[in-house]
């Protein structure tokens, strides 16, 4: 592994220094919305926004150009036309800016001459001695060093193992909002757009290299070198988890591919064997990504594919039964010794202690669930707990039946002692356990259910328990992390894996 | 077709006068909970509580035994332990009784000899001259005459065209509060459990004739008489849409559904294919199912599968064209008049103009949106225009730049003058329009945003838009709606479809 990657990409990750060149006053421009959201989430480094007229934004004195700048710039954030960033890189060489970020579109993705030659003309001055992210990309996001992507001023700050690169910069802005709430951090988010420069290969090279990162994700579009991309999986199988969206794998997402990014889109049985081949989890929507990334940071290597299901209502069992099977999971009996010992707690009629458990109402009291938690760690066939929490019920029909609506949903909540018993069984039988809560309602005066639910996931998450809105989110998840133990054991330089899962899948 | 079926299930489901046998005032018991249930949706009719203690519960007068209650009784709630249902049963035959419905568990599904005979005592009294629902089951939901199923006390008092059969109480249960915002109404709702008398092909025979059910949906585990059920679909192919989720089709599945509702499960293979023979939308979860009702409630039958897809950010394009073309709709480009048209109005650099419209940022103002949907409504090779509205961007961020953070979010919203564009173009085109706003916030901070959400949607819902959380709900949905459009015209009793949607998937 090539470790002066780290080094090269020091300048686009770490700059101590940065100058916005086209930073504008106009809310609506790129200009002053990458200069507001490094503001706000507060890079601690030298900034200089840069631009002819001068002036001041946000309390920060403007330069009219680069040349004017005080001291050393490590990193140029480019907002300026199309027509402009060539000359402005040229600065940057004599500046002796080391990386660049061009939000600026209008290149290859035009799809005419005119576009092409910009980006070749850029493409060549990365050559001489600086690293070019984009064009037309929103930049990165590195919570470790204060630097943020184009909307981003909200982003989490805390920094965590995902690294996470992307052709769309939109889908960086969505993931930054949809993983701030489920704990999902990241070393580096990188939207790099065209990729003139710096694309999948580098980055995918420097995230399998840099510590911080301990699992790779990322949405392609298209790779600029697709047997270097596949080299550098291949010799890093096992290594660390890859989940990849590659899109534009239809004749009509190709076609939008050309359009967006100016990749070429390719086949996706192709696309989809050499992933494979390479150890690659493949993931075919964002909400696929987030729920596998979400498996991945919350879920122990001992999850394994026995599963025990337990909870009451909505056809729970068979469902989950259905869902579990087809995704390669199982769903064992339990042993004749645990069952026996069960059996006294439960009446006869209206339970099923076959697995899934099924307590015939959602209103089962955290006690009674950790009973069947406890068959459920002393039983060898299971592996990975999920129990079911319908919230609705529980909350809103709990607090009608003791007659109780003016008092908060909170009052009614089973999660105080449902975390107890999560987390004795935790303890005592080491196997992960995971929460799934479907939200049921969708009435208007409803949503202070949808306050409670958030409150409770994060209870669990904070003890370490992942929470999904359905089983199918859950069980899709789960598998992919299990794939991804079996890639490791397979792989010259895994470190191991669950023997027990192993067995059981082949 | 049988119009006598209407006349047999009438008591059943309009019944003028109700027995719960078993009421009770303990508000955990199912005597209590139906109870309460039907009280408060507010049933019209007389409702005599019994139980041998006698008292008065809710402000009804208890009485000791069905021969004690005054006047007829049409229909009996029977919720008493399952050893005492046969003797009830006798009593309300000769009490004149015609329909019942056993709330009760502990019979078939139990698996031993025991339930079972418990079981076929009940059913051969229903061959006496009353119509039996369960045992096992939540009972009916039917607004028009006042009934609700066990927990459904909140469920709407609205009735509308969907028929719901299902095997599962749970989830009926989950079905009514998973409706109610999304203005799905139902003519009955059935939870049959067991289905000892009344089954699958009898209410699948029900809703065929009903002339208040338009569209047919249903949950099985199992069913009493394939070969019948099969046929009863074929006989009515075309006639009304009928959506199934057959549930236990696997190896696990199916045993689960042994000990839920002891019917058999078979083959999904088997079943995959008998059904698509027999003009049937298959489903495989309760999004799926639920998604599916909701196009069929909103969608006029001129949706078809050429769609163009519009709005801003997040990889919508890419993403939205493979999630299209992989369910067999189409993204076409636009016709070179319409492109023309279009053009002047879009700077050329960051904007595609192809389908998808990706106007490069999700704040894209409703004025410029309409542009592109009339262009989509002009193109001769559009039937369906799905437009993306990201509401975080939207709103929160909107509302950050103009730095006007203690507003309410609702200031800021695109969805008054969107409404108004989405009007005129129907108005002008006649072409359906779906509305695709994802929720991509997860902060405990930010549920407003879901407060507003459900504003906006419950305003688009109002004028017929369906709106969906994501854009692979939205095709999913709108794909079989289309594949019914299909069967509708291929059918000999069919009437007719769409040609051009038709010349289109063959």
């Amino acid at each position: 592994m090539n470790r002066s990657i780290l080094k090269a990409f020091e300048p686009l990750f770490y700059p101590k220094s940065l100058a916005i060149i086209g930073a504008s006053a106009e809310p609506e421009k790129f200009g002053n919305i990458i200069l507001s959201a490094i503001v706000e989430i507060g890079f601690p480094g030298k900034i200089y926004p840069v631009n002819p007229e001068g002036g001041e934004i946000k309390g920060l004195r403007v330069y009219r150009s680069l040349q004017e700048t005080p001291g050393e710039v490590d990193f140029a954030i480019i907002t300026i036309p199309a027509p402009l960033v060539w000359g402005v890189l040229e600065e940057c060489l004599r500046k002796g800016v080391k990386g660049v970020e061009i939000l600026t579109s209008g290149f290859r993705e035009r799809g005419d001459p005119e576009g092409k030659r910009r980006e070749e003309d850029i493409a060549r001055i990365a050559g001489r001695g600086m690293r070019i992210l984009g064009p037309n990309c929103f930049g990165v996001y590195c919570p470790e060093s204060g630097l943020t992507i184009m909307p981003g001023y909200n982003f989490s700050r805390e920094a965590g193992p995902v690294g996470f690169f992307s052709q769309s910069g939109g889908l960086c802005a969505d993931m930054g909002q949809i993983a701030k709430g489920l704990g999902i951090r990241f070393s580096k988010m990188v939207s790099y757009g065209n990729g003139c420069d710096v694309a999948a290969c580098d980055l995918l090279e420097y995230f399998f290299t840099d510590e911080k990162t301990r699992v790779i994700a990322g949405y392609l579009e298209g790779v600029e070198d697709g047997p270097r991309f596949l080299r550098i999986l291949k010799e890093n199988r096992g290594k660390k988890p890859v989940i990849l969206w590659k899109a534009g794998l239809t004749a009509t997402g190709s076609r939008a591919v050309m359009s967006h990014t100016g990749s070429l889109g390719g086949s996706g049985i192709v696309w989809g064997s050499a992933l494979k081949q390479a150890g690659v989890i493949q993931v075919y929507g964002v909400e696929e990504l987030i729920d596998t990334l979400y498996a991945f940071l919350y879920l122990p290597a001992s999850a394994g594919p026995g599963v025990a299901v337990m909870g009451g209502g909505g056809a729970i069992s068979v469902a989950a039964s259905d869902s579990l099977e087809r995704l390669g999971l199982m769903v064992p009996l339990f042993s004749p010794a645990v069952l026996e010992k069960l059996k006294p707690s439960f009446p006869p009629v209206g339970n099923s202690l076959k697995n899934p458990v099924d307590l015939g109402n959602p209103m089962v009291p955290p006690s009674i669930l950790q009973r069947v938690m406890e068959a459920a760690g002393e039983d060898p066939g299971i592996d990975t707990l999920i129990v079911i929490q319908i919230l609705y019920h529980i909350l809103f029909q709990m607090r009608h039946r003791m007659g109780m609506e003016d008092r908060p949903l909170s009052q009614f909540s089973f999660q105080p002692g449902l975390l107890k018993a999560c987390l004795k069984t935790r303890e005592k039988y080491g196997k992960p356990l995971i929460l799934v809560m479907p939200d049921i309602t969708t009435d208007t005066g409803m949503t202070d259910l949808e306050i409670e639910w958030r409150r409770e996931r994060d209870a669990y998450q904070a003890a370490g328990f992942p929470v999904f809105k359905s089983l199918d989110r859950a069980a899709l998840a789960l598998s992919h992390f299990i794939s991804y133990q079996r890639i490791k054991s397979d792989s010259p330089m895994g470190m191991g894996g669950n023997p027990q899962s192993r067995a059981s899948r082949d």
